[in-house]
């Protein structure tokens, strides 16, 4: 047996950049976190220690702040797919890039350059690239995102075995932390009206829903952004099940008609599944 | 020497209720986190081991449960007023209780019963009760509200020793996750519209002071709440100053007029205070 | 275009069982974290909510429970591969189970019955199975092993471009968390004698490579693994740069001999990679 | 009403240093987590912005690393006392300094200068000074030290009331995670030594104490560290209570003779008490 190198990455993780843009006393701000991954002909690294193929993640963190100035951030996808390009074409050895990308909302408080922070979700974006005129993807998204019916949901009629002892409901909350990842067709798009689009598709489609299990939400709330959303071809959703528990009240003499929940942490249901338009091209790497 | 037992409190910690109110087809939630802390006359559980005093955490946790469906939810001032007096009164060897809860706000999306979490933001309240008409106390509050200035704050004339390398600045991103905690006079109150108008206060006087240091920010925040709000006495602030730092562009041929910045993590800058209405009455321990 | 349903699957995640072992007075005690993931004939569920296929994840969990009282759990690996025959076996509509485990240590404090967590790191489980007879994989791991090499270590004659500004170094401080993961060649084998095997090749590895770089540690752990444990046959590693940065004392009028150092939080360098045998039989749904 | 300012304090948390000191080949590790607060007569800073009597917390960073170059870091005490009393010498504006440090452990892998992290748990301490010769005080302690005993373990006898449906139980499970802290007499001490035998004596008592309830428990662990440690004087402890509840398998024609456990994590029980010598001077000031 001889051992060989697999597939390997490398890059500087995490870089948190906030851009000010000002217009006369009215700011805006761009709150992001940046981590790039370069990949290509690293065998020499790996197997004698020579560096000379080896940006220096330093020198990525650099740029993410140069670029930054230089061409602002826009959207994150733009910014990413700038980025992407950057290591691609500039450094002979990088045969391709992955920079993902994670922006935190801000909502103005008053005046022209105070702000609070609007909530724990985070918009995201992944993007692919060869370089320009190479294999590119882009993979918008969101994380954190969480949603509760407190009823319209129900689940029943499921399979049994000998371990079986939940009881069918008609009428349960439903919960969940949405993170939900869209593969777009190209590589041009509007992308922040794309965003909004495609989260109010996701929030529209879990409210109305009238729910049998989170899988049929799922599915729902996937072809929803993709029936409104002609540049997208394929919806990745993850939605661990929040279960809230009905107490048991009848030992005080209470009922619990569906009024008092016990929110569970640990364990949770978790529900993954696809949803694609049937002539999306293939791109299993566009989700790594 | 001989060894004695100190103060000491128990109880059962982060009790997750999620509450519905059904008005026909439009619900409203209520989704706390529950945590009561009981002490009085419990030396013999200490040293022998003898539990015929203590109540158990269990059943504490039951109450919470059973208290959510009979009296509903209301402010969290209030369902926490209720449960300290409950069980001060209803358990001969409690001679004070403590019950802090955090509120998780939520919104609607549409229909009656769907909704999307705001933020990490929380709600809190404290209150202690040594049973009604003995001593008792409300302080509410709000924790992890990030703010952040673009401009407007300035940091010079500051005290210099050896160790410092610091340069003064006339402009810098000020930023912060606000924990205010703000104590009643009395524990009777319009507690949300208390609550909207602090939180309000709070938010403007950051937004509204060209500050000099965070601690300048601070006193103003504190100010204004107490100056606003007549039925409180006493504001509590603990403002992390989460640093944002100019990044040098200077090696890449590039400036940076207060543009780019890179959002530290550690270690940070942490401003704490009080500020009080000259006639408050004392209550070291409404804040333990 | 029409929407159709891609890959998808769900189950219980993180189902916490202690499960306590006598041998008279002494007790052995396993701490374990399961997730199951099942696939297969999942369309209905999914496009019209009809249940009859869908096993509850409530059931999971009991089923993680009961197996732990019948079966023991031996190595986890063992577990797993037991919990994913189950499903695999007993659910008609279930092609495909995923079992990942993890398992947190304790070490005996004095007596039979007294134990102590041993540290953050956890040791890892990832089956996958289409049932016993069909296609399986076993890989092990460890996860959140930190290390540090004080001397030892270098970085130096990297690429360099308009962006890079990082000094080259002789000698630097090199820390990771260790996320490492070990694919078996079968689905047989002393689980707790090859995990303990394997953790000592990772961390004599990393202390006695002389380093040029951390893909050059990663790449000399993966290969002392492999060639040391004949079951094996592929190692994937992820390991974060844990940057550990010379503080410049010179303003204080003090050197620095490599003695005292920031440990930096973000943004880190994250460096990934596998390491093959070159007759490893091809697998990427086993570390799915 | 006017408003007045009330206690404060400022300064920089959580420097995080690693100092290396090298004994020929053998090189020693010491991983801190600095924390400085500072108070006095900080009245103009907070009322106008004056910063002439603030020392920047950035020069409090530097020197924490300088310090740790020319000084080394040797018992955590020792390095928070050397600390405070610089900054209450050396500011005149400077009445008072908090420090707190947070000390992770290192285990040596193999050969001089290569280490692992042993666990979760940290080692604390907690300095309070005037200056030199002024009130002083040194709180040492631990956190996070995980522990367990599955048998030995009682709890019955117990108050009851409406909401009690708790089964009293005559063996369990008792789990918690210990946070201690200890009160030393004197500023003068061998802090490692001390620190060595007082986790020791919590570990045995936890160990050996047949309980009745965690409180018994508590007062057990406290006192075997006063009667053990003559230059301690007080003890607090917090121990949440970590529910491992026994599962229910009779639904599967099982028993469950204390073998298989859920492991809860919300809501949990909470345990808080000091213990102390009856001729322990009072220093409520030590603990905040």
């Amino acid at each position: 047996m001889a051992v060989v190198l697999g597939p390997n990455r490398y890059g500087k993780a995490e870089t948190r950049v906030v851009r000010v843009t000002r217009d006369g006393d009215v700011h805006r701000i761009k709150d992001v976190n940046v981590s790039v991954a370069l990949s290509g002909a690293m065998d020499a690294v790996h197997l004698t220690g020579d560096n000379s193929a080896v940006l220096p993640t330093d020198s990525q963190k650099n740029t993410v702040f140069a670029f930054a100035k230089e061409h602002g951030i826009a959207a994150i996808e733009d910014f990413g797919l700038l980025l992407a390009r950057h290591f691609t074409r500039s450094q002979a050895a990088v045969a391709h890039a992955r920079v993902e990308i994670h922006e935190y909302g801000w909502e103005r408080i008053t005046g022209g350059h105070s702000f609070a922070r609007t909530g724990a979700e985070v918009r995201t974006a992944l993007v692919h690239s060869d370089g320009e005129g190479g294999a590119e993807s882009v993979v918008s998204g969101l994380a954190d995102l969480v949603v509760l019916n407190s009823t319209g949901s129900e689940f029943h009629g499921f399979a049994r075995d000998a371990y079986t002892t939940l009881e069918p409901t008609r009428d349960r909350v439903l919960a969940t932390a949405v993170t939900a990842r869209w593969r777009h067709r190209g590589t041009d798009a509007d992308w922040d009206d794309s965003y909004r689009g495609a989260r109010e598709d996701l929030l529209l489609a879990f409210a109305e829903t009238r729910s049998l299990s989170l899988q049929q939400t799922l599915y729902q709330m996937g072809r929803r952004v993709l029936e409104a959303q002609a540049g997208l071809c394929e919806v990745r959703l993850s939605l661990p099940n929040k279960h809230h528990f009905l107490v048991d009240l009848k030992p005080f003499g209470l009922d619990n008609d569906n009024e008092v929940y016990f929110a569970a942490d640990r364990p949770y249901g978790l529900i993954e599944g696809a949803v694609l338009a049937d002539d999306a091209p293939p791109a299993p790497s566009a989700w790594e």
